[in-house]
């Protein structure tokens, strides 16, 4: 515990009780959906905020590398999806060798060489695999046809073959924003029909993003899962595509005016504590929640130039929260989020991209 | 030391060889052009490389936040400019008089009243003041016209005045770069009358930046000192624009190729490690150096979708060397930089930003 207004700006800052809200308000949604919840933990890298959403019902977490996956398992979460194509070398396959020895792990695969590459590495290590389809982002991910393909040379490489997933990451532009659950949706239905023609039968069917996840639920059809990642805090893209509300925002910069000169603001929180993300749809680098207005227009590594849309300037020395754009991008730039300004929790995963 | 090829991917890793080049090319036409050199180390945070740059001539460092301050004095470093307009509140004001008393300690100011906050919370402490000027970036710094009542104001203030600074940032876009020196020339000049206006006499006139070195050199005027700081890593911004050769870039992200589904590379180098800096002018998210017609044209947290431009595509597993587009942004996201991929230079200042 430290002092309220004691801890130096630019830091990261979680609203608890918005917090706990946006985790139960998804926990609930998805029971009722009867979909299962693995959230993202790519989003806060923060055992603290695990524990929460476990605690609400999460059937385990989702994590993007093996470093996330350790880190978690050393923290007690017994459940774990890398959901990323792994091409694992010597060194991450004995990694996951000993992961898949402690927790229920579970890793992605788009192709059929990568699923004999996981077989040739880790085949009785007692990891399950998901095939990769892609639903629209055109990333990552198979042909939503070729599911089974892959699926079939994963079963034959010795692998558990638990399923499928995509991420329908297009959704994040607006225009793209209404046909995302509904393409999500088609590619689950078109990869499990795959599987079956294979011979196979999925057990997991696995979609889900934050700004997709209410659609999701309406009509989750072959869905069993969803991997929603931002929604435990929103940021300023989920506020633009209007899928968290301002009021549900629950983490923020807390930043210093440090200038005024020409009649601009310029608060000390720079790219290196907001990230840098900006979507060609997205109306600056971030947003007040103060000044609902405003927008930061000039953004560098320590300088957050606001356009307060003629709002008076607040004075200098003032401080001033920012909304992040993209809230994985931030959280992944600090060593700790202070709880209600009082309370440090460590970013445990911070930085562990490998 | 750590076996070559035992590093998980992705990370970033240093050419030394190239380094010490760099840091001595522009150490020598500095000391040719008779200009000190003071390198920012926000770009490197890094104890290593600003030894190889003290060891070259380097006049002490130049850093962005009271932070990173502390971390090079704890390392030995005797000579520091923050060149920011710091607002300190009392926390901070205490850590500064702390580190006035063991360095020699320079501050940014950029306004009267940020004088006044400097002078009622550190006169007596022995730290010196620089003004900051805007010559064209409109970010922050008085304009130069107004130099001299800013260092009057914080020499009333009981403030030790040392001279003038601006950082002539606009030069990163290729339509102002050709102007950037000379506009940097003209703000300076300015403000060194200004100065003279009000009584005061400069020590120091510090301006630069890495895409402005060479010009800034070849007429310095009233320049008495540079702060560039890319130049010691180049990326892919000053491969675009010019100032640095791609056979000089000496840190690069190593990654590894995940999934060739639908034609496309993809490598598990995305924007946790590579950063998502990416200016209008810019032509992706990154350069390859083995490709160089080849674009990171989709960055995503942990994977660079890569047109190669018609070249057949690396294999599976295939290891790739991707150029950040902004160095100081990945360097920050790293725990450690991979000296000729074998020795773990800590990024000792990495995340301090307040």
């Amino acid at each position: 515990m430290t002092t309220p207004g004691s801890v130096p700006t630019p830091y990261l800052r979680v609203d608890t009780a918005r917090l706990r809200a946006n985790v139960a308000r998804a926990a609930e949604r998805a029971a009722a959906a009867r979909v299962g919840l693995r959230p993202h933990a790519k989003t806060h890298k923060c055992v603290e905020v695990a524990r929460l959403q476990l605690a609400a019902g999460a059937a385990g977490l989702t994590v993007a590398t093996t470093g996330e996956a350790e880190v978690f398992a050393e923290h007690g979460v017994e459940d774990l999806f890398v959901a990323y194509p792994l091409w694992p070398d010597a060194g991450v396959a004995r990694r996951l060798r000993n992961l898949a020895g402690r927790v229920d792990l579970a890793v992605g695969v788009d192709s059929v060489e990568g699923a004999h590459r996981l077989g040739s590495t880790l085949a009785g290590a007692g990891l399950a695999v998901l095939v990769e389809v892609d639903s629209g982002q055109h990333r990552t991910g198979v042909p939503p046809a070729d599911a089974g393909a892959v699926a079939a040379a994963a079963a034959e490489a010795g692998l558990a073959v638990r399923g499928v997933f995509t991420f329908p990451g297009h959704a994040y532009a607006p225009a793209a924003g209404a046909t995302g659950a509904a393409d999500e949706a088609a590619a689950l239905a078109t990869a499990v029909a795959s599987f079956r023609d294979a011979g196979l039968e999925p057990d997991v069917v696995s979609g889900g993003s934050t700004p997709t996840l209410e659609s999701s639920l309406a009509g989750p059809g072959v869905l069993t899962e969803l991997r929603p990642g931002v929604y435990v805090f929103g940021d300023a893209q989920q506020w633009e595509l209007g899928s968290t509300g301002p009021e549900d925002v629950a983490l923020t910069c807390r930043s210093t005016v440090v200038s005024h000169t020409g009649g601009r603001v310029v608060l000390d929180a720079g790219s290196k504590v907001l990230g840098a993300d900006r979507p060609p749809w997205a109306s600056g680098w971030g947003r007040l929640p103060a000044y609902p207005a405003a927008r930061v227009v000039q953004l560098a590594e320590h300088h957050a130039v606001v356009d307060l849309a003629g709002a008076p300037l607040p004075p200098l020395g003032a401080r001033v929260d920012v909304v992040p754009n993209h809230v994985c991008a931030a959280v992944n730039l600090a060593d700790v989020l202070w709880a209600d300004d009082t309370e440090p929790w460590p970013v445990a995963a911070r930085g562990r991209n490998g």
